[in-house]
């Protein structure tokens, strides 16, 4: 028999839960912001800071529905504020030495959180489930970074191996970020399904951080990068 | 009699005007990002990330017109890089010390420039009037930026002291770029009533700054403190 479902904890765990997803936009969006500052002309710098601009959009309905289950405000700012740290780790310890290496530790930065958010999001039943999801849904950046990344890495060789060793290194923390998030958070833990407390709960983690890589590889493959 | 009106001379003002107000809202887009990403607590950080993902929106519509009077894109794209690396200098010449100095920094370089370009948007008649000047409609920016300096300033006179100064090297700069800009453009001094190559020509760039200048003073007044 399963534990009945408490209301309480199922508010806490969709304001987890949001919270993390607010935080994932805020980081997306000071990265994307930060890449359109530096882009090199004026069709890339427009299209990164409308990307950014879009990545803000889900932001609203995510905290009203927060609010909307009675949790207080500051609660769920906290929270974010938290997690907006957690995130921005990455950009903090990969510091890119040219446009291409920004690019890529953004599409993989952006790819590798999504994954994990859309994870926590499978956890998440009704209205909350089916509201992550759709804030979850736009993958345009990735197709855009591709499109910006493929011709140069075509083009040079030596920029695809020095890319590819970079892409490691980023992967490294960004999958760190992710192990640690789960780590120190029961409550997203259990909702991408480990079963935090048991002897399983670490083979979990090992399966959840498993799939991030496998579909790390996937998008490294779409820049003809071995992960 | 005045001269007749060429229609190419027309769509090389609108374009002239237009990449302006393009690369304004690029221009105040990032550094909204960038005071965001700085932003002591997570609700001014939200607030000026909104603000910043706004700016961005009349901008593809100012595009649409341009490209409808038969203006190429890369002519266009050409200016508005221009003239983003014109307005950026503010930024690059007033370095904040600290989150105060940044937000005074963003208020009156917002505040200038937009005055600037709606200097510039009187000169344009019929539809390309009336959509610059909706593009410009929106001063939110300046309640925000105002609703957070006050309170602090009211509770501090050396803090108040301190941005008065600051205040005055800003928009020293501010007009140092609206002075070049107006110098260095004929199309877009005669939008503003500049009659570029006639004596009275040096009189009316004075008028005009002296104009940016007394709303200046009226935005300073706002936060209690003197231009």
């Amino acid at each position: 028999m399963t534990s009945p479902v408490d209301a309480r904890t199922d508010a806490a765990a969709v304001t987890e839960a949001f919270a993390l997803l607010i935080a994932g936009e805020l980081v997306a969006f000071a990265r994307l912001a930060d890449d359109a500052a530096n882009a090199p002309e004026l069709r890339a710098r427009i299209t990164l800071s409308r990307m950014a601009a879009a990545d803000l959009e889900p932001m609203a309905g995510l905290e009203e529905h927060v609010l909307g289950l009675g949790v207080d405000a500051p609660v769920l700012e906290e929270q974010t504020w938290q997690f907006r740290e957690l995130l921005a780790e990455i950009d903090a310890r990969t510091v890119p030495r040219d446009w291409w290496e920004r690019l890529v530790r953004t599409y993989i930065g952006y790819g590798v959180f999504a994954d994990l958010e859309r994870e926590v999001v499978t956890g998440l039943s009704g209205a909350a489930g089916e509201l992550g999801r759709s804030a979850l849904a736009d993958g345009s950046l990735t197709d855009v970074t591709v499109a910006m990344l493929r011709p140069a890495i075509e083009a040079d060789p030596q920029l695809g191996a020095r890319l590819a060793l970079w892409g490691r290194r980023v992967v490294g923390e960004a999958l760190g970020v992710a192990s640690r998030l789960l780590h120190s958070r029961p409550v997203l833990a259990r909702l991408v399904g480990i079963p935090v407390g048991t002897p399983g709960a670490a083979d979990a983690l090992a399966a959840v951080l498993g799939r991030l890589t496998s579909e790390h590889a996937r998008r490294m493959k779409r820049l003809d990068l071995t992960a």
